[in-house]
């Protein structure tokens, strides 16, 4: 298995519409609202999840293009691998962000703390359970003082 | 954008060989041990990974065909829209775990608490960051009283 095709099932849409100051994390898109619209053949699988308080969205990366192994994360100013960064630029260019779920209405769900490309292409959305999401980290790496920094750090354009 | 091709960076090797009766979530996976094996040309990629205890894999249910959009999920007996559940047969099937790392040795991680079919395709590997990724939740819908109930209850053929 070498190629692995996905189609979106929908759109996400957020006050960002270019790569220059987006935030780099949800922590720092506190109280943006955003939505995501799913194509109308998918609708009925929103279904049973606006009981849900966070979602997981996983989308593509769409203005990022290629990678590389080493990067320097925003957060950073030492290179680091890529597969212990967020970077968007990856392989595999699979964003994951946990948002709070507002309301959903038909095949749109409205969302907040979104920290995501306006347009940016959906794969997938999963509800958010603490049993099984929540973990009780003993050790966080380089990130360890300096992801509280995420929060007031926006991106520039090294990863786009 | 109406199709995203990736291809695995490596694959996910575990003791489940097969769906019937693997865990349906990483909580009935407690101490299962397993590994995630890139390939060799990917290595450099995974540097400064070993500083953190836990981290999010991201994967192709490679066993799933097709989708329903509407299901009744392992833990429940009523039927549920499929983006409320974590059931892996999706429009695109990407699964997700958040595993604990046990160690990294030159391309292969050896990690702890694995609920996934031996042979996975990996598509990426994210650092697990509490800052990011723990939430506060106040709903947790159908699942609210059955998540808890993941540790004991195996998977049977239905999304196979």
């Amino acid at each position: 298995m070498d190629r692995i095709v996905y189609t979106p099932i929908g759109v996400i849409r957020s006050p960002f519409k270019q790569v220059t100051g987006a935030p780099i994390q949800p922590g720092g898109a506190k109280g943006v609202r955003g939505s995501a619209e799913l194509n109308p053949a998918m609708e009925e699988g929103l279904n049973d999840l606006d009981g849900f308080s966070h979602i997981i969205l996983l989308y593509h990366f769409h203005r990022s293009e290629g990678f590389a192994l080493t990067v320097t994360p925003f957060l950073d100013d030492q290179p680091r691998g890529l597969f212990a960064t967020r970077a968007p630029r990856r392989p595999n260019a699979i964003g994951l962000s946990v948002v709070r779920l507002m309301a959903r209405e038909n095949n749109v769900l409205h969302i907040e703390d979104v920290d995501i490309l306006d347009g940016t292409p959906l794969l997938d959305i999963k509800p958010y359970v603490p049993e099984f999401d929540v973990k009780q980290v003993e050790r966080c790496g380089w990130l360890a003082d300096k992801a509280k920094g995420a929060t007031d750090v926006k991106a520039d354009r090294r990863f786009a």
